[in-house]
């Protein structure tokens, strides 16, 4: 390990191609043109909010078979994870590939743990090629976490929205374009924690406290400032946890509010009605459409991706408890040979 | 990789500590002298179950430190689960030990699931110690996936009982006793399984598929016979899914009947109530009592761990959508030196 909770790889780990699905409303935002597949039906011709999900994880993982000409069967294992309760969004999108399987959970810090334990096996030498993917539908995750749709509850200002999309990635030993590729150089793996904030409607202010210790955490480890990075995207913070994680590394002596984005406020940038994007699809897209393409053309050469996952459930809430954070960060560098 | 689905590890990766917490239920049955820990009350002193089932994971890591003689910052990573949405018990019954987490759903294949996880990070030289730890609890699982105890509703006799347990691993670079240890030498990763089984009061039938297939493709890649092992244990598929598993595998030329016993089974035998136990806690449970002991003790040389999962949710079941499911397969050796 480097420092206490970072790993640097040894070998080349490359992220050889990315595949992004989202529904109308991430289309219609200011990424909308860099996504992969968009879909105008929410329901993505299913018959449930459920099934709809499983269905844009299968549509990411077939387009990202598609634009890496590779096959199931050239995949050694799939990372994978999303919102609802015991994964049923993964379970049932992914079965038809039969590719040996780790489901996890870290909330919407799912793809950056997806990513991590891809990279780790890669590098390892265990796997030439592993999937990994997160997922998240709006409507399943209201039906999940909140209130059913039907209800039309009015939403604070501090609310986020779960984005409707799934992004889907190839981690291997060798890239997919030699001359332009984007390499996973190292992680940095979260704690929990817990501030002690209970309001389910702010998941920002609960998940900004995990992302600064996070950050801080990476630079110790490395022992870098913000000069290291050219970009460093938090998953799904919003307007509000954004404006809180900047607080709170200023009281830990990082002021990087300069080089500070975050994932939700990218995908709804100019939407008034909500804080910013959510949900694990949310870092996941955004990583595949805009991250990537800046690292590709060389416009960043080297970001800190942290996304970041509310630790709660209907029950914990429910039984007045706080809501915890988790982050995971994901080191990422733009290479040109 | 070894094979499609396995991987043998080139380093050897021990299992150098295990702690077990259970119920009285647990303590009252065949393996009750072998549990490191037994609480008479199930409530385990706490207001809900949710956090029950948080303290037993708690209880499981606090003893794990205190046979192992290690603290909590000797941990480098912690690898997760359990049944409950959203998996609280987990969030917060491990916030405590500031230790990086990667959170896991396999259901109740989670024990085999984290072990090959953190199997795979000690053979890679990422760390020197990890911990891995499932649980579950039979109220809190009961709440989550069928119905409330107070309804008091009868079980179908293929119907099996969640146990209230959770078993804790440290897997590590070195032996505690240089004697007598358990090594990991190699995992077999499992594929989502679906015969289309719906009845989620019949998990063993649902499970045992993923298992059959998961032991057929462990021997294959291995290219070995039941001959290489001298038992496997299967996670929870209790007395009626043990019975499909021997037919399905008959199926397949295998015929391990002799050889294959279950942690279900073994965990509540003699137990008329039930068709065995289940919850990820089943199997974490027995093979930190029996099936380390009889390791340790040189009665067996190699065992197949092969925990299973079964992949629903109360949204998924309700949809009138299959119950999926999953095996992690862990091959354990005993080492005396």
């Amino acid at each position: 390990m480097t420092g206490k909770q970072s790993l640097l790889f040894d070998k080349d780990v490359y992220v050889r191609c990315a595949a992004t699905v989202v529904g109308k409303k991430e289309a219609d935002g200011p990424l909308g043109e860099m996504f992969d597949v968009a879909v105008e039906d929410d329901m993505f011709g299913k018959k449930s909010w459920e099934e709809a999900e499983s269905h844009i994880q299968e549509m990411a993982v077939d387009k990202l078979l598609i634009k890496s000409g590779m096959a199931a069967s050239d995949i050694d294992y799939i990372y994978a994870g999303d919102l609802l309760g015991q994964l049923i969004a993964t379970s049932f999108g992914l079965m038809r590939y039969e590719i040996p399987m780790f489901g996890l959970y870290g909330a919407c810090s799912t793809m950056g743990e997806a990513l991590s334990l891809g990279a780790m096996c890669v590098n390892a030498g265990y796997a030439q090629n592993v999937i990994a993917i997160a997922s998240s539908h709006f409507a399943s995750a209201e039906k999940q976490f909140r209130y059913p749709l039907e209800y039309g509850n009015q939403r604070p200002v501090a609310s986020t929205w779960t984005v409707t999309g799934a992004g889907a990635y190839i981690v291997g030993d060798k890239p997919l374009d030699k001359k332009k590729c984007v390499l996973i150089k190292g992680i940095t793996t979260g704690k929990i924690v817990d501030y002690g904030v209970k309001d389910s409607m702010n998941m920002g202010a609960c998940m900004a406290p995990a992302a600064a210790e996070l950050i801080e955490a990476n630079f110790k480890d490395l022992d870098v400032d913000k000069d290291y990075y050219d970009a460093i995207f938090t998953g799904d913070l919003g307007e509000i946890g954004n404006r809180i994680l900047s607080e709170l590394l200023k009281e830990k002596s990082i002021d990087i509010a300069d080089k500070l984005y975050d994932c939700g406020m990218l995908i709804y940038e100019g939407e008034t009605k909500c804080s910013g994007g959510s949900g694990c699809g949310c870092s996941a897209v955004v990583l595949g459409s805009c991250i990537m393409d800046r690292l590709i053309r060389g416009e960043y050469k080297r970001v800190l991706f942290v996304p970041t996952g509310a630790l709660l459930s209907t029950v914990s809430y429910n039984e007045g408890k706080s809501v915890p954070g988790i982050a995971h960060g994901v080191i990422l560098e733009g290479k040109e040979s």
